[in-house]
C-alpha cells in the first residue's frame, strides 16, 4: 500500500506495517498491551479494538506473540536507529552524547505506550524472538558505550565505570516511558534537554 | 502471631502481615502480579499458589484490589522510610544524598518483584487507594527535593532545576527494579555505590 504510505507520511503510527488492516491491529495491540498487560489481553480483545473479527486477525497474525514480536522488533529497531543517528553525527563526544540522550528521551516520552510494551514485556517473547531482541539491545548498549569510551579516550569525559554508566544512562532514558504524562507540565523536548544536561554531568564532561 | 514473627525476625518477607495465611497469600500475589501482571492474575491463581482454596483467600482479602492495595501501601511506606532515614542522618547534603540513593537502589534491586508491582500497577488501584498512594509518593519526592534544596542553599550542590533533578534521581533508582537480575554480575550494594556516585555528579557536588 505504498500510495497510502506516501500520502500519509511519517505521522501515521506504525506506517511501516502494511496492509492497513495489519497496521490497525498492531495499533490496537499496543494500546491493549500497554493498558492491561500482554498476558491479560486476548487476540479477541485486539480484534475487537480494531473493529475486526478474530478470524480477520488470524489472516495477519497467527498468534498474540507474533504481534508482540512485531511491536518489539520495530520498537527496538527504532531505538537503535535513534541512538546510532546521534552517535554518527559530527561533533565532540559531549555533543553526540547529549543528542543520543535527548533523542532517546523524546522517543520514550512521545511513544510511551509503545515503549512500555517494548521494555516491560520482554519475558513474554518466545525464546527465539527473545534472543533476537536481546541482540538488538546489546547493539544499542554498544552505541552508547562507544560514545563514552571515545569521550574518555579524548580526555573529554571522566568515567570510572563505562559499562555501569552506560547502563545507568539508558535506564534513565527508558524509565521516562513509565512516568511521562502527556498532561504533565514538561514536554518531551524539555525532558530531553534536562536529561542531556544531567548525563553530561554524570560523565563530568568538560564544558 | 507475634511468636512466629519474633522467632523468624526481619528476614521473613512481609513479616508485618499477619496472620500467617494472610502473609502467604500476599507473597503469592506479589509473585503472580510480578510474573503475569495484575490484570492477568485471578484470586483463584493467588489462592492456588499459596496452596489454599479461593474461599480461604476471601477470609483475608475481599477483592484482588485489596491485595494490590496492601502490597502497594506497605511498599510505599517502606520506600518513604528508607529515604527519610537517609535524609535524617547527620552529615553533609552530599553524604545524605548518597545514602538516600544507595539505600533506595538496594531496596529496588533486592526486592525487585515487589518494586515492579508497586511501581507498575498504580493504574489498577481504586480511585481512593490511588489518591492515598500518590500522597505517599509526593512525600518521598519531597524528601529528596529537600536534600537537593539544602545542598544548593549550603553551596554544596549546583542544581539549576531542583524538581526535575529530583524526578530524574528517583526515576534512575526505580528503574533498577526493571533491569536488575539476581544472576547478573553486580550486587545490589555495587549498583547502590555506582548510582550514588553518578547522582553526586548530577548535582555537581563539591568533593
Amino acid at each position: 500500500m505504498s500510495t497510502a504510505e506516501d500520502t500519509l507520511g511519517e505521522d501515521v503510527p506504525w506506517g511501516e506495517v502494511t496492509p492497513e488492516a495489519a497496521r490497525k491491529l498492531l495499533v490496537a495491540a499496543v494500546e491493549a498491551f500497554a493498558e492491561r498487560g500482554y498476558h491479560a489481553t486476548t487476540t479477541r480483545d485486539i480484534a475487537g479494538r480494531a473493529g475486526m473479527s478474530p478470524a480477520a486477525l488470524y489472516i495477519h497474525y497467527k498468534t498474540k506473540e507474533e504481534l508482540l514480536h512485531r511491536i518489539s522488533r520495530i520498537g527496538h529497531d527504532k531505538a537503535l536507529e535513534v541512538l546510532s543517528a546521534a552517535a554518527e553525527r559530527p561533533g565532540t563526544s559531549g555533543e553526540r552524547l547529549a543528542e543520543a540522550v535527548s533523542s532517546f528521551v523524546r522517543w520514550h516520552a512521545g511513544k510511551h505506550d509503545t515503549a512500555r510494551v517494548v521494555q516491560y514485556e520482554l519475558d513474554a517473547l518466545s525464546a527465539e524472538h527473545r534472543t533476537e531482541i536481546v541482540e538488538l539491545r546489546r547493539q544499542s548498549d554498544a552505541v552508547v558505550r562507544e560514545i563514552l569510551r571515545e569521550g574518555v579516550e579524548a580526555g573529554e569525559f571522566d568515567v570510572p565505570d563505562v559499562p555501569g554508566t552506560t547502563l545507568a544512562v539508558l535506564s534513565l532514558c527508558i524509565d521516562v516511558a513509565r512516568w511521562f504524562n502527556v498532561h504533565g507540565h514538561r514536554t518531551p523536548e524539555e525532558v530531553g534537554a534536562l536529561y542531556a544536561d544531567l548525563v553530561l554531568r554524570m560523565v563530568s564532561a568538560r564544558k
